[in-house]
């Protein structure tokens, strides 16, 4: 298979390039680049020098429609307006920013400060939670890859609340990601010596991934909902852990919780599910496509403690688009992916 | 004044040593420890060669009562035993374990797993939340310093509920704090390779903070409240961060939110009312007496979003016991306790 | 294959699992202790749930001789016993720890203050720095897995002093390692609180290293060396970078230095000639076998700088084992190697 | 005392301010700026919130020369214009900046690329080593404070070498810094994601500091000295440990080596010769103006390894300024600085 990515520069394209140059089914790579091309890869990134020393190349509809697949890691605004000519040309599409992933357009315009997508190509795209949506995927032309905190987020609710063993009435939701999340480009907010050692918190109530983590759990309850979804920054490069808080419904146990879980991803081997407490944590994920999930009833409230951690870049961006990609294209979802997580 | 510290080699006796030594009524400190009496203290701990060289004493009833002042640095359980037979024989003392925390034995009993302080010296001593309780600390021979959690907590929580702008029944607290808080004993929890780069959650549903935080919150709600509180280990030394959510009472007001919080604290130098969510993070009050209050209704789903923002070893622990030992004293509760955050 | 894994629970044996278990030519892996024997090993590894379930067993000889390969990751002193048994027996040996690495027993007694491994075992061993020795390499039944430190400065050094472009009568070798480096076992000098944001000096001339890096530098400067080394811990978790000092020989010229690193390397992949000093740093090399090597000749001094990089538990242990094994085996070096550097 | 800073919004700025709000002999503080004047400083920085909330002030000469102290944190090549004007106008003036260090004009314009300050001002100027040169800061109207990295190294070095132990003709100097000291300006070099858990090595042979350090030594050795001095990027905030690396003249012992350095510093109390090695790192420094030195020989070569220790921007920045306005004013050199390091 020939592959490509168009906006390579960032770190969801770093793990792009990390993964598919171990993919056993991948036989070529192409990097795109609007503002860099002819620039080579490696000497922007030295640690891919002797790995990937090509220049970058302009983007080119042709060329990328010649490609079997295609990825795009780019900022919100730019797929809206470059997929939808591409979409159905040849190559397969999977979208990692925010552009196709709302089916509501106003919600997108509100919530993203930009014009959406158009209405057509936005409903033959398909919102890649793979683990809740591989058939979907299978003949998708267009995939929306989800977001890093709602991956973290629907992996562990969604069980509970289409089991109906939360109210998902009053859901507080509140999430810790590493820096990475930020991306490439230096800010103050991002600066070394003030971010390091600092524990803070961002966007409050305001976070975009808010109306598409209202979209998939409205589904799945059957009502529309209004979560309360706050970020907070932690001083470490990767990984998320959302920590979410409900009421459970009278009489659940805490042996249905776990038992609802382990039952929805018994055949899901991305999604663990972890019942000590003190083997949960961004460590254990780190470097790999794995989501850790946990649940705790604290009998004295009857609320209930739900936990998800990813590495955000992989299961929260390029391991699940690339996992998408194996659905798509009909191989094994974890081919490609099946490294250990680094732990330290 | 002539002070003294039993327990000085955990962390919450260090940060004692460093402002006592520039507390400019504070003319002697002695230290005392049990098991490491004879040693010299800068011999453990280098950073204080030159400062604090003189050995440790053993723990001796007579020398202690002779001093004007004393802090216990101790595990849970050593003052219970310890303070009773020294409560108003002279020295003023100051507990920083949670032995005297609890008015209900039977709840300290279950939380902490250990026997509960004497009911006669546990009701002369002084929940030491200085802001809430100057007053009483005034007069008070013995006062219980707040744990670490409850004091961020509490003071970004209690005027809320105090004024009844938010509603106490379905309290959710998220808490997030650095490593330092779990003390100075290495273990594999504490390990740095598997602490670094890790953010985790402990205690689900355990800690013993939690009913310390629903003693006061309940006194100022007016009725027993149960509330939902967890905690998380952040990669980074110092610091902690609390993340409260509650529903706001009808028709509140994003302004009422902050005008309650401002009108609190407006006699209250070390408790800012930050208005700018760029500015709340734990570098901000890095090893300062401060504590940062944040508030923010979201409109959408009218429930607030409440943070609180300490140095967990200085107003979570030695800085807040010094600021009760100023009042204890009749000193300006921010004599020798005037400094400046780090930041970086 | 077959292989197995003594001692699998230290950081060596967690890298050497997870690059096993995605080696295309490793079929089954056993992993032996004498502590723990019976306990899952993912029970206390809780990022290899799922992964790597099965107990650990028990240290048995004949079930270990009848493996493809064995990898010893034990402290010092335990394999000088347990290998030469079964050096021959069937299973090719490669020794992480530092027993097989001094040919003078005399100096592994002084410097590991333990007796030393039978010295006809010693002369059957090969000293495994792969791009150096890959031919004995080829028909050893015992490979002494090169150090972390000897790894970086050799594979830096040895090319310019072979050609005899720097006087190594003088050099000076400044090292710099991230804590993973000390293992697994918490102490107070990799508590968290005390190791974070903390620069350190460690066994000022007195490195376990400094005999097995002299041994192989004398080897190929034809004369004893006596270095300077000393090693420093750095507030991270992987990675080594190491400083070198020398005069170069009179009229070597910047270009000379360069050149003959290339030429060195020109068919070994895994180690990487940086010209770019911002390409020079730990992270361009985490996670992988990658070692990157750098020399800068200062005009005004005639002396050169001359770093290498290395992730001290892969190239540094657990990958160069592998890639032993590898050549051991038949196999191309980099296979199951071939992975690319996570850099954030 | 009435004292102003200029470019007070870098961290070299953030620490002045730091210890002149403690000070007990500064009754103001003034903040001037060229391009940010009318600006609230906490606005900008919220950690000094309700402590350091005027806005800044336009750079004026008048103003300016009215106070008793100005310090100025500027990048190089400001206070060559700003200060020859102010010079002996009223104002003691403390120049942090490197722009007065160098006596040597040609050296300065070669080593910082930019026009040097004039002669017979630089002849005025007093480079404010303070332990070696307080009878000249006494009288001085200007004083050059050192640079971080010299600041280290020289205090380490300058006893051994001014009373020949060791030989200063190939003299090898390795540092370690924070990230604090690349200043509060974002850069790719200085974003968390690829700074964090990275070790690296810049400005090869290539130092401003170079020539400063090399000055001093020259002038203490008696001969034009060319040192090998290079840097390292430690993934923390604070703190600088420099390594050097000398042959002792023949017959020196390692009790003449300590003996030197205690007898040097038994008058100065911010320099401490520390003994035990597990003792020396950036964190028994931090936040403190202490310089902590070490010395240790190798009786195997005959060299030995000398370490300086500092807190970047105390002792390398801010706190040293603080002790030559102390001195220059009168002042115990300690007043203001005698605060306990943070070690946590």
């Amino acid at each position: 298979m020939k592959a490509g990515i168009i906006g390579a520069t960032g770190y969801g394209g770093l793990e792009l390039i990390r993964f598919l140059h171990q993919h056993p089914e991948v036989s070529s790579l192409q990097l795109f680049s609007s503002s860099e091309a002819g620039e080579s890869f490696s000497a922007k990134y030295g640690h891919l020098q002797g790995i990937q020393d090509a220049p970058m190349e302009a983007i080119d509809e042709a060329t990328i429609a010649s490609l079997d697949v295609v990825f795009a890691s780019t900022p919100a605004g730019v797929t809206s307006k470059l997929f939808p000519s591409l979409v159905d040309k040849g190559a397969k599409l999977i979208d990692l920013s925010g552009d196709f992933r709302l089916q509501n357009r106003a919600a997108y315009e509100q919530w993203y400060g930009k014009g959406a997508a158009p209405q057509d190509v936005l409903q033959k795209s398909v919102y890649g939670l793979t683990e809740w949506h591989a058939d979907a995927v299978k003949d998708a032309a267009l995939v929306a890859n989800p977001g890093c905190y709602p991956t973290a987020v629907l992996l562990s609710l969604l069980p509970l609340i289409k089991h109906k063993l939360i109210d998902p009435s009053f859901l507080v939701i509140d999430a810790k990601s590493g820096v990475s999340g930020a991306g490439n480009k230096p800010s103050q907010g991002t600066h070394y010596s003030e971010t390091n050692e600092n524990f803070s918190i961002y966007k409050v109530n305001k976070h975009q991934h808010i109306p598409e983590i209202e979209q998939a759990i409205s589904m799945f309850a059957g009502a529309d909902v209004a979560i309360t979804f706050n970020t907070h920054l932690v001083p470490m490069t990767r990984g998320i852990l959302a920590t979410s808080y409900a009421q459970v419904q009278p009489g659940v146990t805490q042996a249905q919780l776990v038992a609802c879980l382990q039952e929805t991803y018994a055949q899901h081997k991305f999604v663990r599910v972890v019942t000590d407490v003190n083997a949960i944590g961004t460590n254990r994920v780190k470097g790999s496509n794995y989501c850790d999930v946990f649940v705790q009833l604290d009998e004295r409230t009857g609320r209930a403690t739900i936990v998800g951690v990813i590495d955000n870049l992989v299961k929260g961006a390029a391991g699940q688009a690339i996992q998408n990609m194996n659905v798509q294209c009909g191989l094994d979802e974890s081919t490609g992916l099946d490294v250990v997580p680094l732990f330290i």
